[in-house]
Parts: C-alpha cells; sequence; structure tokens
C-alpha cells in the first residue's frame, strides 16, 4: 500500500538511523526510500528535483509536503502523527530539555562524530586512499573533548537525559556516537557514565535499534568489499 | 519588580538580539542581564556557577529553570508564555517550515555569519591586530555562498520565509545578516529578493528593531573606542 508518509535515508547516516528507529518503535507507517549517499544519488533524478531542494538526507514529504533536516522532521512527526509521549515529553519542560539538547548536539556531537567519520573513513574511500593521520588526530581530539562535554552536560545519575525515561535525545545521541564506533573508535574508555547509559539505551531501544544497527554495519561492509573488488579489478588490469 | 523571566544576552551576539527583539515585540515581562562576551563575563562568577552550565549566550532562567540555545529558549518561550500566532503559526505547517529553517540556519548561516564577523572583527579586537586578508576573503567566500543559498531556497515571491506574516525565521535571518552588515559586509550587491525581504522585515519588526539595533552600534562603538584608548595609552607609555 502506498504510505503518506516517504521516509528517504541512508543508514550511514546517524540522523537517518535514529528517525527510523523513532519511526519504527513509534509505529508511525511509513515508506521507507533508501538513497545512497556514497553513490551520489541524492544530488540527482527525482530526489533533487522533487523530494528535497536541500540535497541531503534524511528528508521526507508527508501527503506531498517536502521537508528537510532531520530535528524539523521530529518535530513534524511529533505533531502531526501519534508519538508516544516519552520521546518528547511535555512533563516538567521535557520539550525544553530536548530541545536544549539538540540544538547542542547540532553544533557539537554531530560536527565531531560527522568529521571522524570522514576522516577514518568516508574521504578515504571515496579518494582511495589512506586516512591522514594528521587529520585523524585533530578530529579524534575533537571528539574527545565534545563526548567529555557530552557525559558532563548531559549525563546524570538518572538512566537517560531526562530522567527515567528514554527519549529522542538519547536516540538521537546514540546513533552519533554509533557513527564513530562503526570505524573503530573507543568511545568508552575512561567513560565510566557513558558507557552505563550507553548500554541502557541500547537494551531500552532493544529489537528497533538492533536491527538498524545490523544494516549499517552491513552497508559498510557492502561498501568496503565493492572498493576492495574495484581495486582487484584495477590491479588486474594494470598487470596485463 | 522582580521577573520570574531572567534575560542573559550580549548585543553584540545575534541570537541575544534576535530573542531581545522577540520578548519585546512579544510583550512578555523579563528581566534584562547585559553580560559582557568580550569582557569575558559569561565565563565566570554567578553566571557561571548558577546561569548556565553552558557559558553560553543567550540564556534564560525561568522560574529558577536554566535554560540554553537559542532556538531551545525561542520554543521554550512559544510554549510557556502568552506569544503572538504569527512568530511559529501552527497552520499549514508553518512550525515545520520554521523548524526548517532554524536547522538550517544553525549549520548554515549562522557558521558563516559567525565566521565572517570574528574574522573581521572580533579576532583583530581581542589580539589588538589587523585582519588576516587570506582568513577575511575565505570567510567572505563562504558567506556569499550562504548568502545565495539562503535567497534560494528560503525567500520567494512572497513577502517573509513563511508567506505574507513575519516569523521567527525572518527575525533570525535578519539579525544574522546584521551582524555582516554591521562589520561592512555588501551582503545586498547583486540579491534584489535578499534586498527587498531585509526591508519588509526591518519595516514590519519596526521600533523593537532600531531600539536593538542602535545598542548593537553603540556597543561595537564603545569596544573600538576603549582598544583605541588603551592603543594611546600603551603609545604614550612607550614613548616615555
Amino acid at each position: 500500500m502506498s504510505q503518506s508518509l516517504k521516509f528517504y535515508f541512508d543508514f550511514l547516516n546517524q540522523s537517518s538511523r535514529a528517525l527510523y528507529i523513532f519511526l519504527e518503535a513509534s509505529k508511525i507507517p511509513f515508506e521507507a526510500i533508501p538513497i545512497s549517499m556514497v553513490k551520489g544519488e541524492h544530488l540527482t533524478g527525482e530526489f533533487r528535483d522533487k523530494v528535497n531542494r536541500f540535497r541531503k538526507l534524511p528528508a521526507i514529504t508527508d501527503h506531498g509536503y517536502q521537508l528537510s533536516e532531520s530535528v524539523a522532521i521530529f518535530r513534524h512527526l511529533s505533531r502531526e502523527k501519534l508519538v508516544p509521549e516519552h520521546w518528547y515529553p511535555r512533563r516538567q519542560l521535557g520539550r525544553s530539555r530536548t530541545d536544549e539538547y539538540l540544538a547542542w548536539q547540532q553544533t557539537n556531537m554531530d560536527v565531531a562524530c560527522t568529521d571522524y567519520f570522514q576522516q577514518k573513513w568516508l574521504i578515504p574511500h571515496l579518494q582511495k586512499t589512506r586516512a591522514s593521520d594528521n587529520a585523524l588526530n585533530v578530529a579524534g581530539k575533537h571528539l574527545d573533548g565534545t563526548l567529555n562535554d557530552f557525559e558532563q552536560l548531559f549525563l546524570s545519575s538518572h538512566k537517560f537525559i531526562l530522567g527515567e525515561n528514554i527519549s529522542f535525545a538519547d536516540l538521537s545521541a546514540i546513533c552519533e556516537i554509533d557513527q564513530t564506533k562503526s570505524v573503530g573508535f573507543s568511545a568508552f574508555k575512561n567513560r565510566h557514565k557513558l558507557s552505563r547509559w550507553y548500554d541502557l539505551v541500547r537494551d531500552e531501544l532493544g529489537p528497533y535499534y538492533k536491527s538498524v544497527q545490523e544494516q549499517f554495519d552491513a552497508a559498510l561492509k557492502q561498501s568496503n568489499q565493492r572498493e576492495q573488488r574495484q581495486g582487484e579489478v584495477q590491479a588486474q588490469a594494470l598487470k596485463q
């Protein structure tokens, strides 16, 4: 059945994973439309012309209405669909606290995690080179500082960022951290509070999270294998 | 009378000006507490310890509840206070469109405008040097590209970003552009749509905007004069 809500995403992108899990866990009916950023599919064809003038992922169309920017999509879904209250709670100014985290994430956590992922995997992958030790070192230090800030500013003795219930702040944050963990960064070394929180969030998200993580890992692996095959074909061609 | 809402701001900062105008134009009662970032007042004393753990401006306390991040403060005020509907309209998905702009602004417009202001004025002012031609050139090109994107993505034949009524998207955007205009950037050259929109927003905001702009200009002038006096005292001391 064709759904009124179409969700365009790439599992290699952290905000895409967060929204995918949010949609699934909230049981919002949607049509999932994967778009490969590595292949440049977000820059061409119907996606560029009819779906997203920003040429960015994730994106939605809802009854034909186009919307970009993951935090805007999250709020749109919270207003327009039936969504469990704990994701964006009205009580005890939970929405203000979620908004504060999401704004902080956009200029801190997201920048640091994206940069590390790009230096470690994306740039070497696209340019078929080794990662630059220097760039990786800078990105790693920046990420270390940001994770320290995250622990200090947002994690407390409570289970989750807002208190005893999981919210979209936790879901967004775990997907950011996974972006660096997937390419080998040790986020939990000397960060016991972060490590405890991570396990709690992962367990609370359960199968929705597990399934998306598996697809993220598979997408990384597939890209690596494709690159390796291309390298072998090129090496073979050079030998002939 | 002591107000339950305390607003901590610096007129040299664009988000502080946007929220100040929003509070005044919405007739929300508040206590205005200026904090000088150039003097480092946001890093010390009561502000650091009791107001804002992020050490950032703008910030509020509302009935003792601390909140940072300008977009989170805007949404908090929209939920908790009586605010005219046009700033964040429910009709025709106006909130989704406002959210989309504000998220785009945070990683595009705000980054480009802040960088230009820092290269042109703040860094030379704090380090008592001339602006670096190279850094200014890079910042200027980035800003030009961002303003082109803003015009193309968000301005149309309508008066304002959302349509015929002014919203917080317009107010935020004009304060971003003023950050570069105040230090001599020609934002309107070959940008007729931007220029027309700017005039409409300025006129619509009327005296609230005018008064804040005057205080912004005065704060810049005062900082420049203080620096000049210090320079003269130092030159005099060197002569003796």
